[in-house]
C-alpha cells in the first residue's frame, strides 16, 4: 500500500492539468521536482507567480507585455496602416519570428466557437472595430481551420462597412511539404492561389 | 521584432529545465499558464512550494514522506525482515503498485556512476549497513542498465559478510513482449533465469 502524501498528490494533479502532460509525467515531473535542489523547484514557482503577475494585455492591440503597452504598439516605425488580426499572443511570437511584417497586431484571445460556448462578444472583436482610425488594411491571420475561418468571415463581414482593405493569410502547401501527401482541400486552395511567374 | 518580456523569458527558461520538456513545450506551457485564471496559476505555484516543503526524506528509509517516518516504515504489518534496495523513491511507488511486496525498502537516492561523479559516499549505503539488524534478506533491486548492476554488485560485496541472504531482481522477459523483438542480452538473461514448470 503506497503512501498518500497529500502534497505530493497535490503537485501531480496541478502538473497534470498542463497540456501535453498526462499522469505519467505529472508524477515524473513532481518526483524530479523534489529530487532538485529546493531553489531550483522554488525557483520555478517564483518564475509562475512573477510572470502571472508582471504580465498583462496590451492596452491597444491585446498582446503580452509587462508596460501599459506592448512593445510593437510603442515601437514607432511599425507601419500603423497594416492590422494583422490572430488568435492569440503565441501566434504574435510565430508571426515576429519570421521578420516580414512591419504592421501592428490585434489579439483577439479567442475564436469563435460555438461548440465551446464562446461567442463574437467573448473575443476582443469590439476593440478591434474600435482601433481601425488610420488603417488601410485587416490581415486577418487565424488558423485554418473551422473556427478560424468562421471568425475570419465574420469579422470580414463586420469591416465591410469600413470600406477598407480585408485580406486573409494564403493557404496553399507548407514549404518542404510533398504533393503526393498534401490533403486535397489544401491542394485545391493551393491552386486556387497560385501566382504567376 | 519580437517582445522581450523578462518574467515570460524567465518562466520560459525554468519550464525548459523540466526533463522531456524542450524549448518549444516549455513555451507552449508558459503561454498557457498565461491564458489561465490567475488562481490556476498560483494554484500550481503553491502546490510546488508546498510540497518542497512539506515532502521530506524517511528517517529509516528516505522514501518521500511528510512525516518523520514513512507510512511503510510505521506500518507494523510489513515484513520487516525483507529490505528491497531501489534507486529512487520512484522506484518504491513502481514497487508498490504491484501489491505483491510486503517487506521494507531502502532508497539510495542514486546509483554509483563514475562518468557522472556519484562514489559510493554519494548514496544511502552507509545508511543500508546501519539498517540491518534483524533483517534476513535484502533484495537488490536497482535498474538492470549498467550503473544498475555496478550498484547492485558493489552492495552485494559490501553485505556479504553480514551472512543474510542477498538476492538480485530476475531479468527476463517483459510480459506481453515479443521473442523476436527481444535483445538478445535480455533474451539470454531469460533464458539462464529459466524455472521448471
Amino acid at each position: 500500500m503506497a503512501e498518500q502524501i497529500d502534497s505530493l498528490q497535490r503537485l501531480v494533479a496541478q502538473l497534470s492539468k498542463l497540456p501535453g502532460i498526462g499522469r505519467k509525467s505529472a508524477q515524473r515531473l513532481a518526483y524530479f521536482l523534489l529530487a532538485q535542489p529546493k531553489e531550483e523547484a522554488e525557483a520555478l514557482a517564483q518564475a509562475i507567480l512573477q510572470a502571472r503577475q508582471s504580465v498583462r494585455r496590451c492596452s491597444v492591440c491585446g498582446n503580452y507585455t509587462d508596460e501599459e503597452r506592448c512593445a510593437i504598439c510603442r515601437d514607432e516605425r511599425r507601419d500603423r496602416r497594416l492590422l494583422c488580426v490572430v488568435r492569440d499572443p503565441r501566434d504574435v511570437a510565430a508571426m515576429e519570428r519570421t521578420r516580414d511584417y512591419n504592421g501592428l497586431y490585434h489579439v483577439l484571445h479567442g475564436v469563435i466557437s460555438p461548440m465551446e460556448g464562446v461567442g463574437p462578444e467573448d473575443i476582443a472583436i469590439k476593440e478591434l472595430l474600435g482601433r481601425l482610425d488610420g488603417v488601410e488594411e485587416v490581415i486577418l491571420a487565424t488558423n485554418p481551420d473551422i473556427e478560424g475561418e468562421a471568425t475570419a468571415a465574420y469579422i470580414a463581414r463586420l469591416l465591410k462597412p469600413f470600406g477598407l482593405r480585408v485580406s486573409r493569410i494564403a493557404h496553399g502547401m507548407p514549404v518542404g511539404s510533398d504533393l503526393e501527401y498534401t490533403d486535397e482541400i489544401t491542394l485545391s486552395r493551393a491552386m486556387r492561389g497560385r501566382t504567376s511567374l
